[in-house]
């Protein structure tokens, strides 16, 4: 039996061989052959339902799209890969159970243009969670246990269009961030749906422009229920935005512990939603914004006598803006009527319509002149007689009865009467506003380039109530001049 | 006993009408509701791995994501969705097992910009299979069982920058879809790798611009084995093209029924690669592209004396055109020298260097101008003087033997030699080559704006060897000049 030994032996000696030279021809080969549980198609690395509790080693740097969904990864370290992938530009990370995140998780993809991270178990976004993300356009973290959102997860996102964080538990948001101009200035879609939302800031949404509310998703959130909330989404529905007319049903609002219909609140007698027209004294300056659903629209304005509003119409009056807002100057009584702003953009078509009424401000005056400047000018003059003729023209009587008034007392009495003089700074006095009017200036609309979400073509769609910026505008019984300011603190819902 | 019944019956009479008010209640709301597989983030519809069979009925009209991966779909039919999702721009529906698409599918998703269609059953795609898609930027095919590709399947998709065809039983494809300017010019990837190409159009692949031949993955197929192969690739690899630096170690090639890595086929003797000066005669006109590996990017050129070309620089010769190829008019001998391209992307710049030789015609013209125009005058000349002596100058014996040589005789000979005047057109002759000249002038790169794939940011990339498109061009042994004519009839693999 020696023989077979032997030559057992030596088929052993030749297998061991050959699978070492097997291992060895393994290990020689570069780092950036495909992972085993992945497929690979030249950059794209599709490792989804496989079951991994980690990120594979050794991922290709070349690698533009990785899929690891539906797997059982837990926790994405700093180190989950050990080189930078310059070149990924989507990571699809949804369906696994993350609950945790390193704050330099995202430290070797800064040119991540797509993170889906939803279907996990996540609970907080951290300060600056995302902040190397600056390419990141589309965040995905809807479905997880988000309570808690810090203010600076997601600072210096200056690309990032669309987040979605529908389905967590957030009660509050910083909705600053949505502010046009703010931390997020591209954002068109933010996805708020589904969550524990009860308040909001609605005066300032109000004032947002229509490109944002257009993808400001509300719904399924146990909101206050109140008359304002039911004015705010009456708006929305006037103007035909997404995120109104996509979810009406589902938008609710809490009364007494009952979930309502936001556009079915009979038991709170709000008065029915009107469009109002644009209200302007006679040589008022005047700014009116086409209010379009989409960013960057090429826009025209045509004046009641249809007429294009170029550079200068014939009057003098009536100018365009680069940004496409109708400009008044010095409006006149003729200057009103309807105003037509056809916008074009590269989705959609929008037409808006805006009525403008201009007053003669001796017909108008009769009651708001009380609360103006001239009012108190008036009162000051009247105390100033007044306390003239107490001094000079006060009876011989008091002359008779010796020093029964000292001298500083009628010092004091001027003097009090004359600081009167200084106008009033009434909140809700009707005259010019500068403090609101520089804020509000705030809230024009960029000229750069970018496009809505979830824009519809709706040919029919001639829908005013643009946002105002401008010496001397009024509305009558306005829903947002309860709080006209937009706070540069941070709002919190 | 009887009262027990009665209220146990008005019991099920409560619950049914609760039932079927409930029921009435859910058949009264829209179609717009989430799907019940489905979880729905605003527009987002996630009804993955949820073992469906068939496409979920009454999708909401603005869903604008729907991924229905990891299901059991196995047919795709034309009536898949009843109404049509103009908002929608991606739709996965990898890891399914679809082997039957209907040609009217996708008629009701015409916005649709990302397909996913990976890890399914295809066989084959068929004619305008995908022609309502003229939207579509993203087409991932991979991993199917596809066998045959018809030349229309891709028919107006001028929008399409990325075609994933890899992992499939592919063993022609249609090549002249990539050629620049072709049936889908905004083409910058095109993954062919680990199919079955067993024979490639190498000349017309080498004379593609380098921002498509960057993107064009054709790794892990069985090739077959030859020089003409090995300088392709080497001249690929000396432009760091993506598609063959990522995958040098499966690119591989066929002999003798043995794979073997294109870069070492020492048994074929191929001669090294070495990159080529480019070589002109005094007088030529010529022009040299700067082909970069990315579209669309700004390009400048400065000349050997480190000047900048301009429109026009001080001798008069140099320009640059728009499309930024550098344009020699009447080539002199100290235009000659290292010329340098810089061109700036958005992701990444790019130097390319490149050598022109000018030849003295006098110099150069020994061996060449045997085979000229000239030459042929020179001869005819010759022919006609040889004529003349023949007739006016022969001695007088011929005189006294009498009419042995009719002069109709003379004539013919007169006549042939004239004829010959006419300049040989000889296709190896190094003058104006107007045929060839024009044909090449179709790959310009265009000006219009556009990005690379893969592109990847390597400052120390000095790199020559841009495509010629000009009079008197001259290569010495390019192996582009088999067949140099990139044929305008389909070519297949």
């Amino acid at each position: 039996m020696q023989p077979q030994c032997d030559l057992r032996g030596l088929w052993l000696l030749l297998l061991s061989l050959f699978l070492l030279l097997f291992e060895v021809a393994r290990a020689g080969r570069p780092v950036v052959s495909c992972p085993a549980a992945c497929l690979c198609a030249s950059n794209i690395l599709s490792c989804s339902k496989q079951q991994l509790p980690n990120v594979p080693h050794s991922l290709p740097s070349y690698t533009a799209l990785l899929d690891l969904s539906h797997n059982n990864l837990s926790r994405l370290r700093a180190e989950w890969t050990p080189i930078r992938l310059t070149h990924l530009h989507s990571l699809l990370l949804s369906h696994n159970h993350l609950n945790f995140i390193s704050s330099e998780a995202f430290s070797p993809v800064p040119n991540l243009r797509y993170l889906d991270l939803s279907s996990n178990q996540l609970r907080t976004l951290d300060e600056f969670l995302f902040s190397e993300l600056q390419a990141l356009e589309v965040l995905l973290l809807y479905n997880n246990h988000i309570v808690a959102v810090d203010r600076s997860a997601f600072d210096d996102m200056a690309q990032l269009q669309k987040l979605y964080l529908s389905q967590n538990q957030i009660s509050r948001f910083p909705l600053e961030l949505v502010k046009e101009g703010a931390k997020l200035p591209k954002l068109t879609l933010l996805d708020l749906s589904s969550n524990k939302l009860n308040k909001l800031p609605l005066p300032d949404l109000q004032k947002l422009p229509a490109w944002i509310k257009n993808g400001l998703y509300l719904h399924n959130n146990p909101l206050h229920c109140d008359c304002e909330l039911y004015q705010l989404f009456s708006h929305w529905h006037y103007r035909q935005l997404s995120s109104v007319m996509d979810f009406q049903e589902d938008l609710y609002c809490m009364s007494s512990k009952k979930l309502h219909n936001v556009f079915n609140l009979s038991f709170l007698n709000c008065s029915e939603y009107k469009e109002r027209a644009w209200e302007a004294h006679l040589g008022d300056n005047l700014t009116i914004k086409c209010d379009t659903k989409q960013q960057g629209m090429t826009k025209m304005w045509v004046t009641p006598s249809n007429e294009r509003v170029l550079d200068e119409v014939a009057n003098g009056t009536v100018t365009v803006s680069k940004d496409g807002s109708l400009h008044f100057r010095q409006v006149q009584v003729e200057d009103g009527g309807v105003y037509t702003c056809y916008a074009m953009g590269e989705t959609f078509n929008e037409t808006l319509s805006v009525e403008l009424k201009v007053y003669n401000s001796t017909l108008h005056g009769h009651h708001d002149t009380l609360n103006t400047a001239y009012t108190t000018l008036v009162g000051c003059i009247l105390s100033v007689v007044l306390v003239l003729i107490y001094l000079y023209l006060t009876p011989c009587r008091c002359w008779c009865r010796g020093v029964e008034k000292p001298s500083s007392h009628q010092g004091d009495s001027l003097s009090s009467s004359m600081l009167s003089t200084t106008p009033n700074h009434d909140p809700m006095a009707g005259g010019d506003k500068d403090d609101g009017f520089d804020r509000r200036v705030a809230f024009l609309e960029p000229a750069g380039p970018g496009q809505g979400q979830n824009g519809k073509l709706k040919p029919g769609n001639t829908l005013p109530v643009p946002e105002a910026t401008g010496k001397g505008q009024r509305r009558m019984s306005d829903p947002e001049s309860v709080s006209s300011v937009f706070s540069d603190t941070p709002i919190v819902v």
